[in-house]
């Protein structure tokens, strides 16, 4: 299966790197891929530039978001939360059409410094809006609750620990349910929350994620629903 | 220790009824006692008139916000979110300076429908809008990320889950810690936040709460904090 992931920031590395390692074909989308390979300094975050991880990549390619879209067959929104309606415009809607939509990104508005708020908050969430913008493509919210690295290893941290799924289409969240369970996450930490206006809830847990970051001193943990056992 | 219970919804009796079994002399506050002791009919949610259950809890006193306020050691807000500040100036600040202020609320505002909204959210949370308001009370935002079953007891859910704490006083959140140890949080499951501010996350986690309220079809679950063990 051909995966297109848009953003090139540590989000997009790491999942790109493991879909690419699991025998996916991969994509990665940027605004424009001359300068993104052309940066040679670290990223606000300290991170190494993309032209580096490439270089270990050689496998997964690097276009243009409307060329990444239009050549995968499933399309990851790993841009920054504030910035993904602009770049799913530049995707193009027609690259997006009929095909699944992996929204993993926030909406953190940093403008008014830390601790960051959410745009839209509340009453919309940015998987709602990217719904709403592409009507024909099956948006799914996932993967969003949790450090980078987590989503793609969930062993890295002990224990039961899950991840939530929000969207219309149920065959869109089985297909995406399954690539979960090929990233190493069992069908019992898979929770499907209901439709795409869950994923406000699943949006809102950043606020706290980002308090529990600071109170632990590292971003390996990740949100358990712990339940009582209860017949259905 | 005497403590006063402001509300008399499921939460305030429960969380009373668990103090009082614990050994503590309890009040309960409401707007107008004989008005609440007057209903005979199951509030909006069900749940039978206070007077029934009060007459379970002989030892329990029934006052208003004021008079209740005022023989309180510490005040556990438990009343509905958007009104907490109405009842909590009712109560009087004069009766809150100094003493713990156990904030057990969410602002939840049901006026545009299901799924209801959070107000404030996002900039700001009720822990906040309370410490603001009462500059002299010690505001302890906690227990509000759960069903009123578990806050009380919390083995009800089966193995590790937990429990929020965020204020701006340190003391005050060690006796709340030491509080909830008595009803049961071991000490690894209850998590200090950080300042007031931290309210908010713990606010924010109401939508998803609701969302897997629907998805699981019952309440007895909680939040887990998973973490990988990391030297500090």
């Amino acid at each position: 299966m051909r995966h297109a992931v848009l953003g090139t920031g540590v989000v997009g590395r790491t999942i790109a790197g493991k879909l690419s390692s699991l025998g996916h074909e991969v994509v990665v989308g940027t605004r424009d891929p001359q300068a993104t390979l052309a940066r040679t300094q670290p990223d606000g975050y300290g991170n190494p530039p993309y032209a580096r991880w490439q270089a270990e990549h050689p496998q997964v390619r690097l276009a243009a978001f409307a060329d990444a879209a239009a050549q995968g067959e499933v399309v990851l929104n790993a841009t920054e939360g504030l910035s993904s309606l602009r770049a799913l415009e530049s995707a193009g809607a027609a690259n997006l059409a009929g095909k699944i939509v992996i929204d993993i990104a926030n909406p953190l508005d940093f403008s008014r410094g830390m601790p960051p708020s959410l745009d839209p908050v509340n009453t919309d969430s940015l998987g709602e809006q990217i719904q709403r913008a592409f009507t024909e493509a099956k948006v799914v919210k996932t993967l969003n609750t949790m450090n980078a690295r987590i989503m793609v290893d969930p062993a890295r941290v002990p224990g039961a620990h899950t991840v939530f799924v929000s969207g219309d289409d149920a065959e869109a969240k089985g297909a995406v349910t399954d690539l979960l369970r090929s990233f190493g996450w069992p069908a019992d930490d898979i929770i499907d929350l209901g439709d795409i206006t869950t994923a406000r809830g699943a949006e809102m847990l950043l606020p706290i994620w980002l308090r529990l970051y600071g109170a632990l001193g590292h971003a390996d943990f990740n949100f358990h629903i712990q339940k009582a056992h209860r017949s259905a």
